[in-house]
């Protein structure tokens, strides 16, 4: 029996399933249905239905985004769950919140683990390439399944970043609000880089077996090396000095040995290992792949061309000692909007966390976003 | 026949051989012995043998640091050429410079892929773990068998600053003059990080054997996938931007599959290939343990301590955008010799390089350097 005022409580997730008939048509040519969207929703729909907030979550995230999900749980397990309930930032007294997980994801949406019906077998690398604006495509279809004309706000950071700024682009009257945090327009050659090697990671592992692992064993060694890497990149140089400086993990002399010795090298295995029981390896490749492609002035003449006519309003967020987003990328996009003359707040939050200060700087945030939704919601 | 007045020519590797009789006490407290360390030198010593300068090399480096090793090479093959030869930075006119291939490493001195003379087969793990005061203790060996009692200046970057400055604490009364380049005096927990990744990736690939390949295969994927993420680290956000921005490789739209797509991906699969088969995968993981155990001031109350009673004259340099070793990590080390009051020249070079900056920005490195060493041979 859970009892949190401060949080939405027990939550169920919830399974959209479309694209049965007339499968989704996606970038790269091919398509793909059926579909499976996993989601959740909190707070109630206003009878006007205007009061929808869309939530995008970044790389490792998925639909639980607030409150329990089992009733054993001592604290909310939702990855934004100190953002998204009564009385927060999005406020659940106030808000319909909904959060999806994405396609090409193994958290219950459709993606290369799942199995594909002409086969009887998981997709593995048969599944296709998706895209940001691919993802975004299936979201829409559940916001029109939840009988919702125009989004209230979309909001997300990383990952979740792109995807507002991607459902802007694509669907500009369904959204009145967006917030994209710690994100970037485009990825930039050194994300890419980090990305690649780690793919190199997987694909390298004999475990990968091209793909066609399912049944056998994830190929750990190379989801783990990848997720090391990610997790150095979410962290900033400052942040790692105030959390393990050169401090040694149950010793204070070096072993000399290559046994792991700082604190560092074992909290980065220890993410390495846990995330390989709850990740799929191939997901990894091809969400990290859908990062890699996009860029949001693909097929304009600049950045600001890709603005034009958009008449949602703008916070954009980054943080100070994010090196993966850098500040320099949100500015650049909120520069172009407002070359377009487009409503943008932009606020740079001073914090030590790196990029992973989208998830911990909850108090700055919290202001920032119910501030902007109230003023927002009044005036568009 | 080479004709190339610029560079000192065809140069021969030497091989020193000691520690026979009296093997080498190292840190860990273990013994190596017989030790063979690979030199190059160039220009000659003076009468009063008072113009000697020892280059130090980085983790992938070698004792050929300038020159031709054979006759048919188009260009100078030595990784420092632009630094070392008649009128350049490191005046092969007035000085006589020595290079040698550090312990542990794979390039011609005693490391884990040496033979070990108990056994009659290569170290492999049995070697010992050694350290950057273990590679200067090998070198000060070498400057004692050429009959130099002081050396006028060491200076290298990245692991041969810490060198430097390790010689410095070693054997101050031998060292007139220091350059350390784009170094620390203590590895950071982010830059152990990468490390360990890289370990952590060549100890996973099942061809490593627990070190035990010789004879086999290097284990390749692993190492490629180390020397990937260290390229990263060498190059700067800007200089990828510069270098590759988000241009594709050999085609102009995306392929929608997992082969390399963007010319980055491409450049580090490249860079991560051509390494495995010029470097021993276990060097890779004893010289990278000899980085991350580095710390100037463990066994002093604080890096100020360290410093106390040198006079050797110091110019330290840092790159603007090496996040490696970034500037700040400089900055430490000439305010810890100023409280010493030993004299510090400090410059930190404007450049994009990020930490390859001090193998790339010669201009500047030459009038700093040639200027140092002239006042300092006279000063001192």
């Amino acid at each position: 029996m859970i009892d949190d005022k401060e949080s939405v409580g027990l939550v169920e997730t919830k399974y959209f399933e479309f694209a049965k008939d007339s499968p989704l048509e996606l970038e790269c040519g091919r398509t793909l249905g059926p579909i499976t969207l996993a989601y959740e929703t909190y707070g109630g729909l206003s009878p006007a239905k205007d009061n929808a907030i869309l939530v995008l979550h970044a790389l490792s995230g998925d639909a639980h985004a607030a409150g329990y999900s089992s009733a054993d749980e001592e604290k909310p397990s939702g990855w934004w769950d100190n953002m998204i309930g009564p009385g927060k930032g999005l406020d659940t007294n106030k808000y319909f919140i909904i959060c999806s997980n994405i396609i090409g994801g193994c958290k219950g949406s459709t993606g290369p683990s799942s199995i594909d019906p002409a086969t009887g077998k998981q997709y593995g690398l048969t599944f296709p390439v998706v895209t940001i604006p691919d993802m975004v495509k299936a979201q829409k279809m559940l916001i029109d399944h939840l009988g919702i004309d125009r989004l209230l706000c979309v909001i997300g950071g990383s990952m979740g970043g792109m995807q507002v700024l991607q459902w802007v682009i694509s669907y500009p009257e369904m959204v009145r609000l967006a917030i994209p945090i710690a994100t970037t327009a485009r990825l930039s050659p050194q994300a890419i880089a980090f990305d690649e090697v780690g793919r190199a990671a997987i694909m390298g592992d004999p475990g990968w077996m091209g793909g066609d692992y399912y049944g056998k064993a994830n190929p750990e060694r190379g989801l783990s090396i990848a997720r090391m890497i990610g997790h150095i990149t979410y962290l900033s140089d400052k942040s790692m000095h105030q959390k393990f400086a050169r401090k040694l993990q149950d010793k204070i002399e070096y072993d000399y040995d290559f046994v792991t010795d700082f604190q560092v090298e074992s909290y980065l295995r220890y993410k390495g290992e846990s995330f390989v029981k709850r990740f799929d390896a191939n997901s990894y490749l091809y969400i990290s792949k859908a990062m890699d492609y996009f860029d949001l002035a693909q097929g304009y003449d600049s950045l600001k061309d890709t603005f034009e006519g958009i008449t949602a309003k703008f916070l954009v967020i980054s943080f100070s000692s994010d090196w993966l987003f850098p500040p320099y990328q949100s500015k650049e996009i909120v520069s172009a909007l407002r070359q377009n003359n487009t409503e943008a707040v932009y606020t740079e939050i001073h914090s030590d966390y790196g990029h992973d200060a989208f998830l911990l700087e909850v108090e700055q945030l919290t202001r920032l976003i119910s501030n902007f939704l109230m003023h927002g919601q009044r005036k568009t």
